[in-house]
C-alpha cells in the first residue's frame, strides 16, 4: 500500500466555510487528493490519502480516503468541495472516513501494526533517486507553511527524511512526483 | 525556455460560462497552468504555457501565459476562473495574451523561428528516461479526450513522440512530472 499524509495546520474541521481556500486552505487538501488518487479516467486502488486537519473549531479531524473503495467522484474542485463539506458535516461518502485520530496515533499505529516505512519530505533529506523506498510506504507532507516543528520531530522518531531536490514544489506536485517515481520503479 | 501546450478540444472561447468545468473543461486548463508555472511560493520564470481552445463560439483562441511577466496570481481555482473569464472577455492581465493563432501556426513558428524541439506525449512514444530532451523544448498534450488525430498528425511533422510510461496520467500530472524530470536533469 502507498499512503500520503497531508498535515494541514489550519484546515477547517467543520462544514461551515465559504470556499475551500477560505477553509484554512482545504484547496491544498483537494489538490493533494487528486494528485494521490487519480489517473486519467481511473482511480489508484493501491493508494490511501490522509489529511490531518488541525484548524478550528474541533481539531484534530483525520480524513482517510481509500482508492480501493472510493466512488462517485470526479477530479474537479466543485465535486470535492461538496464531498468535503458533506463529510466534515458528519455525513458519509463511499471510501471516505472522518475520525478523531491524531497525527501521532496514526503514525504509531502504521509503524507498529503494519511495519509501514515512514518518509518525511524535506529539501535536505536523502535524495529520492538514491533511496530504496519500501513498497509499503507512507509519505508525510506539510501544507503551504510546512510541518510544525513538534509534528516533524515526532514523525522523525519513525521516519526517514527524503528529498525531491532543490526546488520548493507544491504539496500536490510532490505527491504526483512520488507516485510517478514509484510507478516507474526509479526509487525502489 | 520550457513550453507546454494544451490542446483543448472543447475549451470555451468566450467568457459566458458558469464554471470552468462546464466551459468545455477549462478546469483542466487551470490545472495545467498551475502545474506548468507554480512552485511553492514562486513562479517559474523560464516556462511559458499555451492553451489552444477549440470550443464554441469563436475557435481557435490561443492563450499564452508567460512565467517571466505573470503577476497578481495565486494557485487556487477561484483566482484562475476570474482571470480566464476576464481574458476571454477581451480584457488583459499581466503575463497573459489571447490571440487567434492556430495550433499549426504556433508549432510552425516555434520550429522555424526558434528551433524549438517539439515533443508529443504519448504512451507508445520513446521513454523519457531514454530521451535527451532539449533545453529549448515544447511539450504538446491533449485534454481528457486526447489529441484529435489530424492535430496529432500535424504535430508529428515536427515532433518526436515521448512517453512517461504505461500509466494514463492526467494532463496536469504529465506537466508536473516533466517539470520535475527536467529540473532533476534526468532526461537531458
Amino acid at each position: 500500500m502507498r499512503e500520503f499524509v497531508l498535515y494541514s495546520r489550519l484546515g477547517r474541521t467543520d462544514s461551515s466555510f465559504g470556499s475551500l481556500h477560505d477553509a484554512g486552505r482545504l484547496d491544498i487538501a483537494y489538490e493533494c487528493i487528486v494528485a494521490s488518487l487519480f489517473l486519467s479516467h481511473a482511480i489508484r486502488k493501491d493508494v490511501i490519502f490522509h489529511a490531518l486537519l488541525s484548524g478550528p473549531p474541533v481539531p484534530p479531524v483525520h480524513l482517510r480516503i481509500e482508492g480501493a473503495t472510493l466512488h462517485d467522484v470526479r477530479t474537479d474542485q466543485q465535486t470535492w468541495e461538496r464531498i468535503l463539506r458533506k463529510v466534515l458535516g458528519g455525513h458519509t461518502h463511499p471510501g471516505i472516513a472522518a475520525d478523531k485520530t491524531s497525527f501521532e496515533a496514526l503514525l504509531k499505529s502504521k509503524v507498529e501494526a503494519f511495519q509501514t516505512a515512514i518518509y518525511v519530505l524535506e529539501e535536505k533529506g536523502r535524495n529520492i533517486f538514491k533511496t530504496e523506498v519500501s513498497e509499503n510506504a507512507m509519505f508525510v507532507l506539510g501544507d503551504h507553511i510546512g510541518l510544525p516543528k513538534t509534528v516533524e520531530n515526532f514523525a522523525l522518531r519513525y521516519a526517514e527524511k527524503i528529498s525531491l531536490g532543490k526546488q520548493p514544489y507544491l504539496a500536490a506536485s510532490c505527491i504526483t512526483i512520488i507516485n510517478y517515481l514509484m510507478d516507474s520503479k526509479v526509487c525502489r
